[in-house]
């Protein structure tokens, strides 16, 4: 699906549920779909880049957030803008690496998970891995290259969820970029 | 996915931008997995059926409002407080049938279409016939069984996109309810 060139930046503001339960029926049809744990987390990862390399426009143009400076800043407007714009929520910066190029996103609650236990059989699987891909396509088009993962889950009995991110390099401008 | 049973009402607010994205990752999933568009059209009203079975408890407990007294109240019920709450819109409610057991719910814009165009080799594709299930499974929880289908979509070059919804009767309670 592509997208509209008369896109304007009005948006609606909605309680999240039907969104959480939209992305069950997304994630349990990718269940259906790949043979394993394994496979589903790399497409909800590949999914998520593709909107995250289109989020970014809307993000860019919605905040009128400029350039980072550094990457604790990147860190601190991921967690108190992009997140609070689309899920609503606001995670907390921790976990900052000697060397400032690994940060954690901690989320004391995640809208995704919110009518989800998971069943027994998929162990392994990393169900909000979306954001994972969101946060990693969003941030290529303003040319930092990471490596985001889950570090803990909620859905998975850990007291909290933590996103960790890694800063892999800066990514020269002006190449073509684009679907996965 | 089931339900986790220790749920609070409290929400979070949010843009539609990445449920919108999000929800075009569901739909080119199905159009990759089914065959025909007729094929994924029935996936997304069976998909918006499991959804709205389960969102009408939520939306009970968020919304105070308790037994319409007959279907125009419904109508209203719908248009000013579900779709306000969970995609951020109220559409015109319309178009009332002489026997007052047909409406139509008029979208002047709908988040769901905000990123998407339809490609030519998809002109059947009902692309938010998630919302038919969801009013039809949501509607079935409080025994009304209604039809739902769309009569126009801006996505088709229609000007609005319109909903018809049909009364067809009312359900004794009591009667099991459960996924499709």
């Amino acid at each position: 699906m592509s997208r509209q060139s008369n896109r304007t930046t009005d948006s609606k503001k909605m309680n999240s549920e039907l969104f959480t339960l939209t992305y069950g029926a997304l994630v349990t049809q990718l269940c259906k779909d790949y043979e394993n744990d394994e496979e589903v987390n790399k497409q909800l990862d590949k999914m998520g880049y593709n909107i995250g390399v289109r989020l970014i426009e809307d993000f860019l143009a919605r905040s009128s957030v400029g350039r980072c400076q550094d990457f604790r800043e990147t860190a601190d407007v991921i967690a108190k803008v992009a997140f609070k714009m689309y899920l609503g929520i606001t995670p907390s910066v921790t976990n900052w690496s000697p060397a400032g190029d690994e940060f954690s996103l901690i989320l004391e609650s995640n809208p995704l998970v919110d009518f989800v236990e998971l069943p027994d059989n998929h162990s392994t699987l990393v169900y909000s891995n979306l954001l994972c891909g969101v946060l990693r396509g969003a941030l290529e088009m303003v040319q930092m290259a990471v490596d985001v993962k889950f570090a803990q889950d909620s859905l998975r009995g850990d007291n909290v969820t933590e996103i960790r991110m890694k800063f892999i390099k800066r990514i020269e401008e002006n190449l073509p970029a684009g679907d996965e």
